[in-house]
């Protein structure tokens, strides 16, 4: 029936590494790392075998990349906008303030161009990005006082990723890198004001709402958070063809996975976090005005002095325009409307 | 190396057939029982074959849940409300009026036990369902006259399906099953008055836009419509375990493919359907509401009388009330301040 020796070869054993961006404890996102090598072996008899490590465990969680590029581990479960710092660019395949949401982002990547205007970037680093799951719009952190205008920001010190610190800037706010561990003691001693993480279920863990009560949203520099499996070139096309099928297959399982886990672990978490205590608040309209300003400034800005910048920037930009007309019309009046009718009945139960 | 016998044993050769509901013109909808089928090959090395059949072909669109039972084909992909006929319950599978959006169906079935619930109701049909594809938020639907009041809808013959058609005879709506291929001329003609199809990438290979100018948003009655692949249950049990792995990754791999998908070429079709004649108009609130109340009724009345309804019904309604409470926060205001914006700079440019 069957051509085995075709099939074994087709099939050969394989183990990798991968290191995770992420501490095991956040077992969201650090979890959608582990679900891509729970389904890459079920998919192969558990021939093709990957091993996650945590960061920190054999590289620390932002320097992955760079392990990946030397060979030492064949991948990373990473954001890619970590490596804001090495280029800017990688932040498309993460998040960019006011960008994208979850479905308009995996239709830009998936079907909208945005895979094969990232390439010729990911080729100058010798590696191939896959989605690897997405977080949803997260929270705008934690802060120690209310922010009431534009002028509360003005010497903010706020702990916050790379880029959004770079439009930040522009409004005053002194933008700290802190690694997640330290925030919770400098929001408590007050040598920060204000720290953003993720969302509800990973905020929690770390309990911010004990120091810095007041809880802003969105997290307007991360609509949408798509988590990469960042893989060794090389190592991706040793890949016997099967397996590489398998590798993209289980990414994308996990993007499906890991969405609908946070999307149910988020609003218990929300609800458990505003009986203990934590203040719930919408940054003000003209705050996240001049935010949004800002922001169009920083994108200008760095495609004036990065040529990969810009050309993704302006495909970016270009798709996003499309994507928000459509997404105007029916799917947010849908969400809209249905939205008002639970405040309504709400309301009406009191 | 390897077990080649043993693998050869995990891997067969299957030859498998997919009745789709859908006709082939619809690469969309249609093209994400394909890509199941693509997917499953290329995980496979081509042992583990589905052939995938368009409505009609050797099975009616409609009466492909019958063909699985009865074992003249192994799957249908489909849209499971389409059987509301035999039991309202399908219409959880699905989407419901006022329902969950994708990403918290997606949830709901994934991570919130959606699944599990749904499972009793399955096993009596002997069938497994697996998620695979979503059509997003769809459109209202393409009216020859204006609705400005919710008198308009008395008497109105709308081709609409099953469930939410109960919604609407609730204000008056006389609610016309009628083909994809018989819609055009019976609207021409006028013997219906307004239809609803899918969204604009799909509607407008209709034309309705020639005879029904106005089209109306959002499809309150499909906020996100999940696809599902409908699986005899003996035959999932007998394929091995290899390869139900293998079936289930490549129907989620087509859930992001297919949400990526339409959200690629809906926005450029409602372009061009505006660019050719059609008119955009939103329902106004006082039909939406009357509608959603019409709905919840609905709900409360079939629960009374269908015990695997009710049982549903009361997961997915307190699922679907703490999602909501979630979503308003982070992912609505996030969105609703970034097409706030994109309209702001649309009327600055005017």
């Amino acid at each position: 029936v069957l051509a085995a020796p075709a099939l074994a070869q087709a099939m050969p054993e394989i183990r990798w590494r991968c290191a995770s961006s992420f501490p095991r404890a956040l077992d969201t996102i650090y979890g959608a790392g582990e679900h891509v090598a729970r389904r890459v072996a079920a998919l192969t008899d558990n021939k093709f075998r990957i091993q996650v490590f945590q960061a920190g465990e054999i590289v620390p969680g932002l320097a992955t990349l760079d392990a990946v590029q030397a060979g030492t581990v064949d991948c990373t479960h990473t954001a890619s906008y970590y490596f804001v710092g090495k280029d800017p660019t990688f932040a498309f395949d993460g998040t960019v303030p006011f960008g994208m949401n979850f479905r308009q982002l995996n239709s830009w990547l998936n079907a909208g161009g945005g895979r094969e205007v990232l390439k010729p970037f990911f080729d100058t680093y010798n590696v191939v990005s896959l989605q690897a799951g997405n977080t949803g719009a997260q929270m705008g952190g934690w802060f120690r006082r209310e922010i009431r205008t534009v002028e509360d920001l003005r010497g903010l010190k706020f702990r916050i990723g790379g880029f959004a610190g770079n439009v930040l800037a522009k409004l005053g706010v002194v933008a700290q890198q802190i690694a997640g561990g330290d925030i919770y003691p400098a929001l408590e001693r007050g040598t920060i004001d204000a720290a953003e993480w993720v969302g509800p279920y990973d905020d929690e863990k770390l309990g911010f709402q004990r120091v810095a009560p007041y809880y802003y949203f969105p997290g307007w520099w991360e609509g949408g958070l798509n988590l990469a499996m960042l893989v060794n070139k090389a190592k991706m096309e040793e890949l016997p063809p099967l397996y590489r099928e398998v590798l993209e297959s289980a990414c994308r399982d996990a993007t499906i996975e890991t969405m609908a886990k946070y999307d149910r672990v988020n609003p218990e978490a929300l609800r458990r976090l505003v009986a203990g205590g934590a203040q719930l608040r919408p940054f003000p309209r003209p705050v996240m005005e001049a935010c949004y300003r800002a922001a169009m400034e920083v994108y200008e800005e760095t495609s004036n002095t990065n040529a990969h910048f810009k050309r993704v920037w302006e495909h970016f930009k270009a798709y996003r325009e499309t994507q928000l007309q459509w997404f105007r019309v029916a799917e947010n009046s849908y969400d809209s409307f249905v939205y008002a009718m639970q405040a309504q009945e709400q309301q009406a139960r009191r």
